[in-house]
């Protein structure tokens, strides 16, 4: 059985291609209706938050993620919108990188499906459509902008709501949105991207429709973090797209799984946790830890170290049932005899290294 | 403006994926409905047809592409289906290669839009949604499974059916049904993508989009002509499937051009067609050409020739004319002052070549 997969079905691409919003979200409005913009607070009173085009009973959110995203975050958002009086909204846009394109898609979902967000944490568990929604990344790498999860931090676990519903209705690709971004946090976000490559193509579940977009995909981060180019960030955004598109049937690996660990415990970032952790993985990933680490050098990248130093036994167990929970992911790197392969106590060796 | 593009939403990739068909139709059938696989008449009773998932009310169509599709033939197949008397259909299914593909669109189309399917060729013409429809490709390298044209010759030229509307809902790509290919039309269809990629990459519309798309399938058309993998029918799809992404934000060139000159005139086959008239297009694209007969000559193809030596002095007028009409194709090959570097006499050489 393979999967059948729904995908993204309208996209914009283009330099300056946000100035068509307006147009866009024209065909999706109703006579009273409004659009919620859920917007990185990073972007408040600066030149893009003027640019965002609203209407009369349009509303702005400006969403903080210093945090990764809660269930609780969706559900007081979700409150918020219905707190309004003015029924459904006709569209949620989501501005930003990752984070924020997450809380988008799992805002539009609560909208239209009752209870908690942290009801939905799993596969194919949303049974009704969301609002109609637009992604818009102003971070490249991530992938959030195709795909069909929204990763979230639970009371019981980091696990995103996945689903086709969870996809976005319209994606709008502008690499000039994401020129203001820090050289760290570009740096990051887009190792997410190379490395979710690397993982997808030396899994054991790849076939040639994976392939062709992760092979691409790498190359064109290659061409970003290591070479020289002027279209640099258009690459960059395609990169997160096809790298996006690669887990079609595909699945990320032992660096996804361990920074999953990271990030439930330790409130790490994705990006940077994805590398804290690949930097310890050239046993499983040779050839793209020594390329990985060309990249932090060309880029004068370094990484915080001693992490795990002074954590509790209590929340080493934590991070290591976290990590060993994404069976897919492992069966992935090292196949289905995965729990001979890596037992708690290697899964724990690797953390202590972080 | 960037085009705000549409894509084939629902995709299945795999070999053997086709024993799926059932289960992906199960979902869009009513009641009392019934679905209409339109079959190229070459499958007519091979093994392909006894794995149609045939329920009682099923019809299927066998079509003959002896001859590349006519609006003639989609109004029939039109009135037939009405004929029946039993409704709408619940869905339409082409299997075949792009003629067939391009079939199955326009009638799902005209099925539900008024008047002859000659009305509608041209961009964005059609209002009106089709029957759900299906595309399941027997031969690899049209890019019909993901366009949004359906290409047919009507009373007064060869031109698509262009619109959103014309994009399949669903593709299913299983590479093994591509297996009984004879070799001249696998070749002359892979060479069509080839062709399309090298026109696409060399024109003035490519963006990063369009290049990363283009890009990686014109290297998987290299592997597959050039190489030898034991999973070259893999590749071949998904190198006709990035083909026709790749045209989101590009358009093919010269050589499509003349080839719609040759086929509207001549009857000749898109995929040939294309081939005798790149052969003549080195000073447009020179290294495409040269890898191109290194691929003719590995796989020992001899194209036929003198094809326009008997041709009347009308005929050959109407071929330039038919050639020159596709503007945006003469303009992404040679810039905005085409007209000047393309006069009619000198695509008349170009054709007295052939």
């Amino acid at each position: 059985m393979y999967r059948n997969f729904a995908i993204v079905p309208q996209i914009i691409f283009g330099r300056g291609c946000f100035n068509q919003l307006d147009d866009i979200l024209r065909a999706k409005r109703s006579a009273d209706g409004f659009v919620v913009f859920i917007l990185d607070d990073v972007f408040k009173g600066a030149p893009l938050e003027g640019r965002v085009p609203l209407h009369d009973r349009d509303r702005i959110i400006h969403a903080n993620v210093d945090d990764e995203p809660k269930t609780t975050l969706i559900d007081s958002l979700v409150e918020q919108i219905k707190g309004y009086g003015a029924g459904q909204p006709d569209g949620i846009v989501g501005i930003g990188g990752g984070s924020i394109l997450d809380i988008a898609k799992a805002v539009s979902l609560l909208l239209t499906n009752p209870g908690s967000s942290a009801d939905y944490q799993g596969w194919d568990i949303i049974e009704i459509p969301g609002i109609y929604k637009v992604g818009i990344p102003t971070l490249s790498g991530t992938g959030a902008e195709i795909s069909r999860t929204a990763i979230l931090t639970g009371p019981e676990k980091k696990l995103g709501i996945n689903s086709d519903y969870t996809l976005y209705d319209q994606i709008v690709l502008d690499p000039e949105l994401v020129s203001g971004v820090p050289k760290d946090q570009w740096f990051y976000t887009g190792m997410d991207c190379y490395i979710h490559d690397v993982e997808s193509l030396a899994g054991t579940f790849i076939n040639q429709f994976s392939k062709a977009y992760g092979e691409k995909s790498l190359e064109m981060c290659q061409q970003v973090f290591l070479e020289d180019h002027d279209d640099a960030a258009d690459k960059l955004m395609m990169a997160s797209y096809f790298g996006g598109m690669s887990i079609a049937y595909s699945q990320v690996g032992a660096c996804h799984a361990l920074s999953y660990g990271l990030s439930y415990v330790l409130g790490v970032h994705h990006g940077i946790g994805c590398c804290i952790a690949f930097d310890q993985l050239e046993e499983f990933y040779p050839e793209g830890v020594k390329e990985f680490r060309q990249m932090m050098e060309k880029h004068q990248i370094s990484l915080p170290r001693g992490l795990t130093a002074s954590l509790s036994d209590d929340d080493m167990e934590l991070m290591i049932t976290t990590a060993l929970n994404l069976e897919p992911l492992w069966e992935n790197c090292l196949g289905g005899n995965w729990r001979e392969l890596m037992p708690r106590d290697r899964a724990r060796k690797l953390f202590e290294r972080m």
